[in-house]
């Protein structure tokens, strides 16, 4: 049975990305290695549209936001977090680890943070020294529009901004210097296309500055203030996972000759075509402000997850990711972040259509597909 | 020029492993991950000897040390760390970082504490908590007698056993449950024959029962307590470095098909024809107690360690390590630890007579090699 991922971390890996992992392996301290990290430094500050340090650290995301947070603030800071799934939780969580005074905004899930609100709260937290949001919230599959919140939040205030950019870098459009971010997190195993093990994290000249100054919490591993000082060399602190930066470098390459705006075009084009698919086999789409990263869906009424699943990865070879939380057994999520193209949604909408077929759903039979032709062929 | 690697971290990976590692990637929170990663977690037990949970993190080996302190002591507690190196120094480093308080022994570099001495500090600190020690320190190639040294602790107090088993575990016999260590620490690159990326940490019952207990310091990445409990349903909680997972249940299926005993002997062999074949070329050697995991060595006198080093990498495609610190130009280290046979210490000290042979060192040709063989075949 021939196997298609389509889920939101970790995305396929392009064949030329694992066999250049492959190759006997180098040490880290080699001029050979050190020039193509300084190469990955490079190609990451174009991803990033920034020229500011982007440091890699060998750790998942949430390693990468909680060295953001542990690097930037101290107890009792005030730092205010928006919550509108597991992710923008996580934030919340790792403020108040680190003794952070944390405002946490909760959003309905499947909604996104308007600018207004945040402006608000500046407002009524003028003491705020951070604030922290999430770009594309995956456990919801809903984006926010990080340009504006950006710019409500400096009206306001100049709290440092923290961007869970997880898994937007390299989905949506983002400009971290132009938009005035502090601080942008991805992980490897994203729109990157390699596998996990990487956190990448742009730190604004302002977040340097504090960090360098801090007298901040007892960190060693996850510090921001060492890697930026070994970033400098381009070099890292620690024994960095050799074989995932080498494979980075590949992965970075092939989004730097396809063009990050052409990328985000194409996740533009994948979520539409995605979505369009689902609807027009009858399924609700459950966010209002959809990312172009993941795709979450309803479960048709009366479609029993785990048999649906089942039929989808067993009989269809396609792994799709579950609803979490509350939303466990009742939406599902399909992933179109990173290494995958236009007739990749065929095969994940005519999947889908196989798998309603099987469960005896009513639907015609070839609406979804023809529904993607249609959405990609007729703009 | 056909490379050969023989630095302690990264060491050589085998081919069977970059292969497996280049297979297209599963999602984390499939069964056939979870099936890997339970495998994984019944060999890591075989390999430290052990019927406590051996925990995987997605970091470097500073990384897991890092954990063991954070998790392990709060601010205040009394420490003892030995540092008879950069590695034992980091200990040092790391429970100042979490505030305790930390009596630091130092040792001469190439020398091994002695047991007695250990207990005469545990006589003078009747209040330690907590003993770190480093079964192979990676600087100077020196081991410690690990068995002795948890028997003089044992003796004198309950205090905590952190084993820096990074260079050591795969190299040298080590039986985490019946010499009563509490915390022993390996990285993925070093006797795993893996890339970095990964950091292994086994945990004795008594220090699972502190970590749980523990109202301890700020941590969420690294964090023990979060990683016994994800242990416990063969599962890590953060995405963890899934291609690295992969290939390392490959590789500890290689050291459990040649018996872990076998490959403790293996590395005491090769370690054994490098110092002859090292002795035989009039080369002194640096540590009274060498480790089984890398031979350091004395540069000739008025050899340049640059241009001895370009001529052994440039002209014969060797890498072998520096000397650290006071050392740095002084010493040079060749790595015997992981994925290497009798031959290669033929490659390495064949290399090593070609380069003296360039730099006009006087020495009688085939006189290292030899030496080589009438170790391993003399015995």
């Amino acid at each position: 049975m021939k196997k298609r991922l389509f889920t939101p971390g970790p995305t396929p890996v392009p064949e030329n990305v694992m066999l250049r992992m492959a190759a006997p392996i180098i040490h880290h301290r080699n001029p050979e290695f050190m020039e193509i990290l300084q190469r990955v430094h490079d190609d990451l500050k174009y991803l990033f549209k920034t020229t500011q340090p982007v440091v890699v650290m060998t750790c998942s995301g949430t390693g990468g936001m909680e060295s953001a947070i542990s690097s930037l603030f101290r107890a009792g800071d005030k730092v205010i977090t928006v919550n509108g799934g597991k992710f923008g939780e996580r934030w919340g969580e790792l403020v108040r680890i680190f003794g952070g005074n944390c405002v946490e905004e909760k959003v309905e899930w499947g909604k996104a943070i308007q600018p207004e609100r945040l402006a608000e709260l500046l407002r009524q937290h003028p003491d705020a020294v951070g604030v922290c949001i999430t770009h594309s919230e995956t456990s919801t599959g809903t984006a926010s529009d990080v340009k504006a919140l950006c710019a409500a939040i400096r009206e306001q205030s100049d709290a440092l901004i923290l961007v869970d950019g997880i898994t937007a870098i390299g989905a949506h459009e983002f400009h971290f210097d132009d938009w005035g971010a502090d601080i942008c997190i991805t992980g490897s195993q994203k729109g990157l296309m390699m596998p996990p093990g990487l956190a990448l994290i742009a730190v604004s000249e302002r977040a340097q500055d504090i960090i360098n100054s801090l007298k901040g919490q007892p960190q060693c591993y996850l510090s921001l203030k060492k890697a930026l000082l070994a970033h400098e060399g381009n070099d890292t602190p620690f024994t960095p996972a050799v074989t995932l930066i080498i494979g980075l470098d590949e992965a970075l390459q092939m989004l730097r000759s396809e063009g990050i705006e052409n990328v985000w075009s194409r996740h533009e084009r994948l979520a539409g075509a995605c979505k369009q698919g689902c609807e027009a086999l009858g399924m609700k789409l459950f966010s209002s402000s959809p990312s172009f990263a993941v795709t979450p869906v309803w479960l048709p009424e009366g479609v029993d997850w785990k048999e649906f699943n089942k039929t989808l990865k067993i009989n269809n070879g396609i792994t799709v990711a579950a609803g979490q939380d509350d939303f466990a057994g009742r939406i599902f999520r399909i992933s179109h972040l990173g290494y995958y193209d236009e007739l990749d949604m065929l095969s994940v909408i005519g999947g889908l259509e196989r798998t309603l077929k099987t469960m005896n759903v009513p639907f015609e039979i070839g609406a979804g597909v023809s529904a993607v032709q249609r959405a990609l062929l007729q703009e």
